[in-house]
């Protein structure tokens, strides 16, 4: 039976729902797969460095990173592929050898969940709510996608700025700007869709991430939220006639990714999101 | 469903059956349960100290650890058992919050599987082959079984008399003395029962570990080698009626022995006993 030790590295992770959907997923492929919580709060010396060597000596297969290692972990990987280069965040590790290989599955994870969820919805503007390291995944993924536009909004302007003229580097000019809060009226009225990627709307961050009434009938609604899969925001949304995306689509698809890099084999996202379905309270 | 990451830290252990006799059992329990061997040739540096605090760290619920660590290790770790104190070596690490324990089922292996094997055999005096580590376990089995004098053997004299003025200290002066392979014979001749634990039988050391002419009707014969199972000494024992015990209890019952110190469940070695006959070409 082949064997895979993964770990997850991060900050506060110990209700990570990660182990539950690898280790189901690898029981119906046969593998013998466990999936550790390495969480920094609880290991001492918490060098992430450190950590990815040693996991390496261990027998470790790769490792899922998460805040607040995604960006720290990178000089002491000894390659990253191009897409974690350019996002300049990891949240996946593979080893080849003696070697350490970063890669970045999260708006892999996004953009999966988008084209299945969101088919065919229209890209010439989107707004986007948020401009952390999850916010710059899926703008990496809109843009990736082909969307036209992208208006960045974040209460820490400086943030989004930074974010868009990461994006224009990459994208061209003109792709991704910023607006203010204030603004946020005015940029909804003629957008095609809004994503939220702040954590308004979890359990522990109630509410909406925007006030109710900017939303109206022609936008599209994607959340990453995915405790719950259910938001207010998304409610609201497809109480308007919105359609509408969860956040359950970019955890499974994130988690599905990274599973092929582990093992080489083909994840069924289907019955991960059956599964997760059953994970998280809605 | 309970998880458990196990490693064995040793050198040259590619082939080790512990992986396959733990997994197995602990499928039988339910349990998520990954064995990862930790080869020292492998893995720089290669600081058995290191690698358990290392261990510990990365979710590991406990370690085998096996030649050449079985005594350097003892420095790094924070308690020993009794018995794995007074024999000097361990085999087992596990660990409780931050400290890691030392044990010993090497010898409590060969013990439960001379109980098993060789129930009532008589013990007033025993002729042991072989003083190395695996002899010391073995040593102290016996005597803690209530063995009344042990003679032992080695190629090496001195360490067959330094294991006899150690075993002396811990049960009595008298109960373990040494005779040279020139005495042997006369050794033999008013012996109860004779234990190799000496690698020679071994596929890779073909042979017996003493002319086989020196043999009789009146011992029991012991082997520790259990690759193949059927030695070339146990096959000439039993041609001339002795009652044997062959090496596959050790490695079981030591094995058994660490998965309950691991798990806190109890195994069947009789289950474990048959799989390890299948592992193994006898």
């Amino acid at each position: 039976m082949t064997a895979h030790l993964i770990g997850l590295i991060g900050s506060g992770i110990a209700t990570s729902l990660s182990p539950a959907l690898h280790e189901r997923e690898a029981d119906h492929h046969g593998l013998r797969y466990l999936y550790k919580i390495i969480d920094l709060d609880d290991v001492a010396p918490d060098d992430p460095g450190e950590l990815i060597r040693a996991a390496r000596r261990l027998g470790y297969t790769g490792l899922n990173i998460t805040h607040p290692c995604k960006q720290t972990v990178i000089p002491h990987l000894d390659e990253l592929s191009p897409d974690a280069a350019r996002l300049g965040a990891v949240n996946t590790v593979t080893f080849d050898g003696p070697r350490a290989i970063g890669h970045n599955t999260d708006w892999t994870g996004f953009a999966h969940s988008f084209a299945r969820g969101l088919p065919d919805a229209p890209t010439g503007h989107i707004v986007q709510l948020g401009a952390g390291g999850a916010g710059a995944a899926v703008a990496h993924a809109l843009l990736t996608l082909g969307a036209d536009r992208l208006t960045l909004v974040d209460t820490d302007p400086a943030r989004a700025r930074s974010l868009a003229a990461e994006l224009a580097r990459h994208f061209g000019s003109g792709r991704a700007r910023t607006a203010t809060t204030a603004d946020l009226a005015a940029a909804l009225r003629h957008a095609d869709g809004l994503v939220n990627t702040t954590p308004i709307g979890m359990t522990a961050h109630p509410g909406t991430p925007l006030p109710a009434g900017h939303l109206h009938a022609g936008l599209w609604v994607a959340d990453i939220v995915y405790r719950p899969l259910d938001t207010r925001l998304l409610q609201r949304a497809r109480r308007l006639g919105c359609r509408t995306l969860d956040g359950g689509g970019m955890v499974v698809f994130q988690a599905a990714d990274a599973f092929r890099l582990f093992t080489g084999l083909e994840p069924d996202p289907d019955r991960m999101l059956t599964h997760l379905s059953t994970l998280v309270t809605t």
